[in-house]
C-alpha cells in the first residue's frame, strides 16, 4: 500500500496538527506523553457538546470550538487551575466540508493562543448523527490547593463573578425570540468568558467555588449539598447587564444555564482581598447572600422581601 | 430550590459515582484533582465511538463500555505504558432506559476490576442522534521509555501479537454475514484484548510499536512513514485464528479494523527477549517481515511470492 491516506488523516494532519503541543508527538502516536510540572498537582475535567443541545447547529465552526474550549476552561477557573492542554474528539457527518474543520480549527488557536494551551491528542470519526464533541482539559494547582465545592461555612457570603442570565437570554436571541439590538447576548451565548484570573486570585481566599453552567440557583444548590448549607440570595443583589435589565426576565436569568461566572463561599472577613482580586484581574464582583446551617435548600428573595418559587430550578442537558 | 435534581444528577450518582476513584472527588466538582505518581511521564489518549460507526446500535451496553475502555487502554498498551485512570463522556437518546445505563455500567466496573483503574470524571447529556461516547485514558511510563511509532530501524523485524483479521471478520459475524458457530469471531469484534502486560514487557526491546486498529497493512505504513522506511511482510507468516482460517478471507484480514493487537519493530538479536516476554504475558507473537531502506511504502508478499495489491488497505471510520 502507497502512501494515499484516508480523509481522516489527512484531516488530522491539515488541521489539528499545528495545534499540537510539546508532548503531543504531532498527533503522530498512539497518545501523548509529557511529564507534568513537578510539585503541581493536575486537575482534569471533560465535557461534551452536541449539536441542537449545546449549541445551534448553524451556529459557526470557530465560535463552536471556542465555546467548547471556553466551558472546559471555565471548569478549571472553578479549582483555581492554571491550563495545560487539552484532547479533542470530534465526530461529524460525513459530507462534512473542509471549511467547517478549517473554521473550528481556528477557533482553537484563537483560544489556545489567548489561555496558553495546546492540543495534545484525540480523535476524529464520521457519525449519522448530529455534530458531536467531547473535550478533556489539564490544568495545574499547587497542591491541596483547589477550589472545592465542599468548603462552604454558615455564615460565609455568596459570590458571583461578571452578570448572571446573559446566556440564556443569549440563547434566546440566537434563536430570534428576543431582540438584541447590538448582539451582546448573543455573544454571551456564544463565547462564554472563563474566569481563570479570578480563579487563581480567588486561592486560599475563597472556601467553595464553582462554575454557572446549569443555572444560578441549582449550581449553588451544588455547593449547599456539598458543604451541607442552606443558602439565601437576595434577587435584587443578582448582577444582571443591562440588556438582561431591557429583557427583564428575572427568573430565566437566576435559572438559566451557560453562564460560566464563578460562584463562590468567602467569609466577610475576606471581603477586601476578594474586592482586590477582582480589581487586580478586572472582572466584576457582587456579593449575593449567606451560607447558613440547614438542610441544602437554596431561598431566592425576591424584590417583595418574599421567597421565589422557581420551578423546576435549573437547567439539564439530559 | 429544593433538592430534587434533574435526571442526568440522579444517573451520575447512581451509576457513576460507584466507579469513580481517589482524585474524581465524587464526581462532586468541577474537576478531578490528584497528583501524578512522581518520577513518571503521563500518557494520555483520547477515542470516540459512535452507535452505528463504532459498534452496531443493539450491542449489549456493557460490551459497548468494555470495547470503549478496552480500544483505550490498547493505546496505552501499545506505547508500554500503565493505566491510572479515565474520564468519559456520554451522550444517548433522551429516553434511553435505566437498564442501558446499568449495563453500560456494569461493563465499566467489570473492566475496572480486570485492569486496575478508575474513572476519574466526565459528563453525561443528550443527543438527537445516536448514541455517541468519548474516553479519555490516562496512564504512566518511566522517563524516556515510551514505545513510539518513529524509532524503527532498516532490517528491525516486524512483529505482531494475537491473530490478525478476527476484528473485521468479527464484524460480519455480528452482523449475520459470516458463519461464527461457537461465537469466536463475534467475541473478538466485540470485546478487545488490550495487550497491557506485552506492551510493558517491549520497554527497552521494541524499537517501535503502534496497536493495530485500522488494519494491519496501513497501521503498519504509519510506522513507516514515522521511521522512515519502507515493510515487507509474508501474508502467509500473518497470524490467523482458526476460526480466520476457516473464513478464507486474507484481504480482509490484512486490512480490516478492530484487531487491537500490538504491531512493533525489533532487531533480531531482540528475538529471543520478545519470546521470553510473550512467554512471560501468555501472550503469542509472531515475527511476519522487515522493515528496509526505502520510501514509506508497505509490500505485501502473497502465498504465491507476489506482491498483493490490497485496494485501499485500510480502515477509516471518517
Amino acid at each position: 500500500m502507497t502512501a494515499a491516506l484516508p480523509t481522516e488523516f489527512a484531516r488530522i494532519a491539515q488541521y489539528f496538527r499545528p495545534l499540537a503541543g510539546p508532548g503531543a508527538l504531532a498527533l503522530s502516536d498512539d497518545a501523548a506523553v509529557f511529564t507534568p510540572p513537578p510539585g503541581r498537582e493536575l486537575v482534569i475535567a471533560a465535557d461534551a457538546m452536541v449539536a441542537g443541545v449545546h449549541f445551534l447547529p448553524d451556529d459557526p465552526p470557530d465560535l463552536v470550538a471556542r465555546k467548547l474550549l471556553r466551558t472546559n476552561l471555565s471548569d478549571l477557573a472553578a479549582m483555581g487551575a492554571a491550563p495545560l492542554g487539552y484532547l479533542l474528539t470530534v465526530s461529524v457527518p460525513r459530507g462534512t466540508d473542509e471549511a467547517w474543520f478549517a473554521g473550528f480549527s481556528a477557533g482553537l488557536a484563537a483560544d489556545q493562543a489567548e489561555f496558553g494551551l495546546h492540543l495534545l491528542g484525540g480523535d476524529t470519526t464520521s457519525t449519522q448523527g448530529p455534530v458531536s464533541l467531547s473535550l478533556t482539559i489539564l490544568g495545574t494547582v499547587a497542591p491541596g490547593t483547589a477550589l472545592r465545592r465542599n468548603g462552604a461555612q454558615a455564615g460565609d457570603d455568596i459570590w458571583v463573578s461578571g452578570t448572571i442570565g446573559d446566556g440564556a437570554l443569549g440563547l434566546l436571541a440566537a434563536k430570534g425570540a428576543l431582540p438584541d439590538p447590538d448582539g451582546f447576548l448573543s455573544d454571551r451565548y456564544h463565547l462564554p468568558q472563563p474566569r481563570l484570573p479570578l480563579g487563581l486570585a480567588l486561592i486560599g481566599i475563597a472556601h467553595a467555588a464553582m462554575d454557572v453552567s446549569d443555572g444560578l440557583v441549582q449550581d449553588l444548590s451544588h455547593i449547599c449539598r456539598a458543604s451541607g448549607l442552606s443558602a439565601e440570595i437576595q434577587a435584587a443583589e443578582v448582577p444582571l447587564s443591562p440588556a438582561a435589565r431591557v429583557a427583564n426576565r428575572l427568573e430565566l436569568c437566576l435559572t438559566g444555564g451557560d453562564d460560566y461566572e464563578l460562584l463562590f463561599a468567602a467569609p466577610d472577613s475576606a471581603a477586601a482581598a476578594i474586592r482586590a482580586a477582582s480589581r487586580a484581574t478586572c472582572i466584576a464582583v457582587t456579593r449575593i447572600g449567606t451560607f447558613r446551617h440547614g438542610p441544602p435548600h437554596v431561598r431566592t428573595i425576591g424584590l417583595d422581601g418574599n421567597e421565589l418559587s422557581l420551578g423546576a430550578g435549573g437547567w439539564s442537558h439530559l
